[in-house]
């Protein structure tokens, strides 16, 4: 493989077709804050204010600005959509909305703790940026409520009968560890190192089934396997996207073993999820081979792959693991051939099992700017390290 | 078209086809109740008891014994299904829980008021049957909470912050007005006549837009038309659905003008939902030609396919306008050739847009004994009056 070659061809993806895409279609100049739903052509097709889009969108022009390009325009653009999030997104407990209107007024209640994740990682990126004690103070103060509400993320809003078949969420440890890097700045250095410790114990411990090789998505609280629907739900892109998070943290704690195990366990999730017969990584899969009960089972998301890209080459540069080089080819061909829109720029977020495009947008309820450029960037890097 | 060969083709797949199907494979003779999970062959593959599937499989026997047969197996089947509902069904407040393990044991609450609609149809139909004063009761009790919690039928677990944008949805005067009637005997006559007079008012002015012609899933509480994912939101083989009802209530109140706008109605969603491509019937689509949020949007599923065909046949026997039975000639040929298993019984509930199934399951966690009899039911009772 041509690693110089292909880092350029992620780079110039992210600057001249993915960056220029939102800055160009997404700021709302009247009211503050992002549009997220936007076509092909990046008209906007509806105005309400996803929280975790809104705060996606800040993480991701505050990391660039950290980490690819000192760009003022970069920085102007995140303070734009933390501003409005500053000022309409929480509610008096200081819990974040998950979605508001145009004009910032509350739509539906903090019913999950996603929206405060991306709340606080985005506060965290922006006060890297400016060094701002407030903004720092917003991430530390959600990460607080965060951890409070943890034993009971759905809060008022759950709906399943205590006791009956208590369940964990994979999704929860995989974005603390990750979360807590985050704000590292923000939060007394033990209270990383244990959260990390304990989200990299559930993770490898009790989401994953050393007989199968694969994470689960949910598993009774001991980790024992529940089969019911949701007990056996396999997420293959979630898996795998959570392996990277592990990737990085054991090059930073020097663990060989965890490294191992994380390369090992993305293989095994991407062998399990590819369809043989179209390509592309299933979405939604049962770990007996029943029915999902997901509808989208077959579909083939943009984050999915791009999270395996960057996964596939965190491997190989990691651990030189041959495997990683093979998928990274076939898989990367697929993505490249199927997601990306040179006519408007963006990618396109929802495919059909057979590769052909089922929504004609850009972004969404569930797609905003996020997945596409951290991960050209994330892959970016990676080249870059294979080059030397 | 020969409508008494078609009748008897109804008939058939019916007795012969469907409901040695449930019979065969449904039963839980450990535990009571049903399995709904089934695969092609019907193989359980899941054991969790859905309360709504339960109750529409007891209403679904109870209904065919009132009315096709007197057939003693087939009551048993039905009470077996509603011990285990009495026994388990309902919280302390006596609202009908969304599941229940295969023992019975509480797994999601009364998260909103549809588990109790069908609740109230099984007892209801149930006790035309049996004559049980205690079944009747149980269907009255059951309609009395429902029109408590009608305001807020999600009660606690609303997530829409109350006053930015109250939406109604059609769902609920819809299934009410065919309740009514099933329970009819169980409620004072001015209620059930009210009832029905408020809903006709609702779905043909509130929720139908005269412009387009079309009826919509979602509007404000005066009517109006709300530009978001829910208010532009259409289902075609919800809207149709009701077109149904609504002529069974059109016929029995006389009111020639109610009946020419059902029928109307229902053959404008048909044209608007129709696939021209592959043919069938789109599950979600956008007033505006938007993407919907659904990703399922253009899956082509059994019960729409079915109740467009009972609104046709109903639509031409009472009109005899001649777009139903040219519309009603495609989509029994769509139909017939997607659907039915021929093999092991039962019809296929899940197709993608080119018509290939999806999931090789006869029933889940939406799909249970319910669409597929009553529809074969109703459209061999049309064609039967067409003979005449």
């Amino acid at each position: 493989m041509d690693f110089s070659f292909l880092a350029k061809r992620y780079y110039r993806e992210l600057t001249e077709n993915v960056i220029p895409f939102w800055l160009r279609h997404s700021m709302d100049e009247a009211h503050g804050g992002y549009f997220s739903c936007l076509l092909s052509d990046g008209e906007v097709y509806d105005t309400d204010k996803f929280v975790w889009l809104q705060a996606r969108q800040v993480w991701t022009f505050s990391m660039l600005y950290n980490q690819l390009e000192c760009n003022p325009n970069w920085l102007d653009f995140a303070l734009h959509g933390a501003r409005f999030l500053e000022a309409h997104g929480r509610d008096e407990k200081g819990d974040w909305y998950f979605s508001l209107t145009r004009d910032g007024r509350p739509l539906l209640q903090p019913y999950n703790i996603f929206s405060d994740c991306f709340a606080a990682m985005a506060f965290g990126q922006l006060a890297r940026a400016t060094g701002s004690e407030k903004q720092r103070e917003i991430a530390a103060v959600t990460f607080q409520r965060i951890t409070e509400r943890r034993g009971n993320p759905k809060g008022i809003y759950e709906k399943a009968v205590p006791g009956t078949r208590p369940l964990k969420s994979f999704a929860l440890p995989m974005i603390l560890c990750n979360l807590v890097l985050e704000i590292e700045d923000a939060l007394p250095g033990e209270l990383v190192e244990e959260t990390i410790e304990e989200c990299i114990r559930e993770i490898s411990g009790d989401f994953y089934d050393p007989g199968k090789g694969l994470l689960f998505e949910h598993v009774a609280p001991d980790g024992k396997f529940v089969n019911s629907f949701e007990g056996r739900l396999l997420n293959p892109g979630h898996a795998i996207e959570a392996t990277w998070f592990i990737m990085d943290l054991a090059a930073r704690k020097d663990d060989e073993s965890l490294m191992e195990w994380a390369v090992q366990t993305m293989l095994n999730m991407l062998t399990y999820g590819w369809d043989e017969k179209y390509g592309g990584i299933y979405y939604f899969m049962d770990a007996r081979g029943y029915p999902p009960q997901q509808l989208e089972w077959d579909q083939k998301l943009w984050w999915v792959h791009l999270e395996a890209l960057v996964a596939l080459l965190k491997g190989y540069a990691f651990t030189g693991e041959p495997e990683c080089a093979i998928w990274f080819e076939k898989l990367h061909d697929y993505t490249w051939q199927h997601f990306p829109d040179p006519n408007h720029g963006e990618w396109f977020g929802y495919l059909n099992r057979q590769g052909e495009v089922l929504l004609h947008l850009k972004g969404g309820k569930w797609k905003g700017c996020f997945h596409v450029p951290r991960a050209l960037f994330q892959c970016a890097r990676a080249l870059e390290q294979l080059i030397h």
